[in-house]
């Protein structure tokens, strides 16, 4: 079993009711990676009978620190229409929900289609050297990164002058693993905080909101093999403790299979 | 009292149940505009009494049709931590769940601020013609629309020519309104659909979630008057059934206050 399914890994106590435990290979520095807490999530619908289709969009909050250890997910059929599916779907540790999350399925059918966006031009991922171990956060050991430009490098301090927030990276898991939507979302939040590119250094931030949109069906899906994906991040404006966080996530071909957005909270 | 203010108004019946009826002046294709449901919901938690903090964040999903008529919203509040609320809001018609949401409020504190992104270049609002109102959609008529460039002109039918899916455009209410929380939510969804400007034709399309990030609080707002915000959305892919739509708010002094994104479902 791969770590990711390991990780994301849900038994079924009652019918909406599912148990999950966190996972030492993908910490963070207060909790399980967020990217990891959205997959289980998305994996609690994807795994239940009365799913329709492929997901089109999800949005989890994070509300509460996760401890180590077992954890329910709770999930809510909101509503199935023609072609789309609505779920809602907590994360609880006794009493206090420590994630949310809103979901969007869809039974996709093929239409007029149309991709206004064009990825970067980038040298391919075995051109770049893969990002080295941090001793920091387990979870980054479970990715390869291999970031355009070499890896970015972070001093003690801020020196008060700000670099860019945008970043370009090849994206995959450190064990090759066919793309699914697990899989995927998990990747939409495997972009380093824009502060850290902007002030140069690392310290303790915390993912408050992330929502990602999938352009892919499962049936397109195969397509993308086990192969890295082009992230490229950027960021708007970092403003009273809190900082928004875009990417874009691409094939080597140009094809972009989902786009994301986050709201991060820091102190600084 | 201001027609936005009518149009989301709700009455308590309980602690957490409120009542609110649809808007005949904010119609639009084949239900109330997204943006004032969006505001409603929003409205349902700036009225709650354990409400702590300004919104930095709201994701509606449109669950179902809005039929014409009263609406209950019932609320949730998922957790309150040091600085950081997490609410849950669902609007319901009968036993149809019609939209949920989540929303993230925080007692913001001063800190370091960076804006990496920076306004474009545009005329002036009063240098720009209004957009004359659309027969089509009553809630279009509640808003002054200044597109750069001049309006979009749409046609019948496609011709098979993609155009940019990119426009800058001032926004504001017909009837000026100081801005506030409500009045921005309602603004992130005042992007027409993407896929109108780049087919350069118009016909229903439905917004099925929409996320709104706001990057100033109550503080901030009072800067803001009631002066027209520059708005500039744009679109990735348009695939299988769905785009995205991306877009900022921006002050004439070129300050972000807004970003937002969304998923629509179109059949073309």
């Amino acid at each position: 079993m791969h770590s990711l399914d390991a990780a994301t890994r849900l038994t079924r106590i009652s019918c909406r009711r599912l148990r999950g435990a966190t996972c030492p290979a993908y910490w963070n520095f207060g909790g399980p990676f967020g990217g990891v807490t959205a997959a289980t999530l998305m994996r609690a619908v994807l795994e239940d009978s009365s799913r329709q289709g492929d997901p089109v969009s999800i949005t989890v909050n994070y509300t509460a620190r996760i401890a180590e250890g077992d954890f329910d997910v709770l999930s809510r059929l909101i509503r199935t229409g023609r072609s789309i599916q609505h779920w809602y779907v907590e994360l609880v540790q006794g009493d206090v929900v420590a994630a949310n999350a809103t979901l969007v399925l869809a039974n996709r059918s093929k239409t007029w289609g149309h991709q206004s966006a064009r990825a970067p031009a980038v040298p391919p991922p075995q051109a770049l050297a893969p990002l080295s171990a941090d001793n920091r956060s387990a979870f980054v050991g479970q990715f390869e990164f291999r970031f355009v430009g070499g890896a970015p490098e972070f001093r003690a301090e801020f020196d008060g002058q700000p670099r860019t927030a945008r970043s370009e990276v090849w994206l995959n898991n450190a064990v090759p693993r066919p793309w699914d939507f697990i899989g995927l979302t998990t990747a939409s939040d495997l972009f380093f905080g824009r502060i850290y590119f902007v002030q140069g250094t690392v310290f303790p931030i915390a993912t408050v909101s992330l929502s990602a949109y999938f352009h892919i069906g499962s049936a397109g899906m195969a397509a993308l093999g086990n192969r890295a994906l082009l992230g490229v991040a950027d960021a708007n404006v970092f403003e009273d403790g809190f900082f928004d966080q875009t990417a874009q996530l691409w094939t080597a071909d140009g094809r972009l299979v989902a786009t994301t957005t986050q709201i991060v909270n820091y102190r600084a």
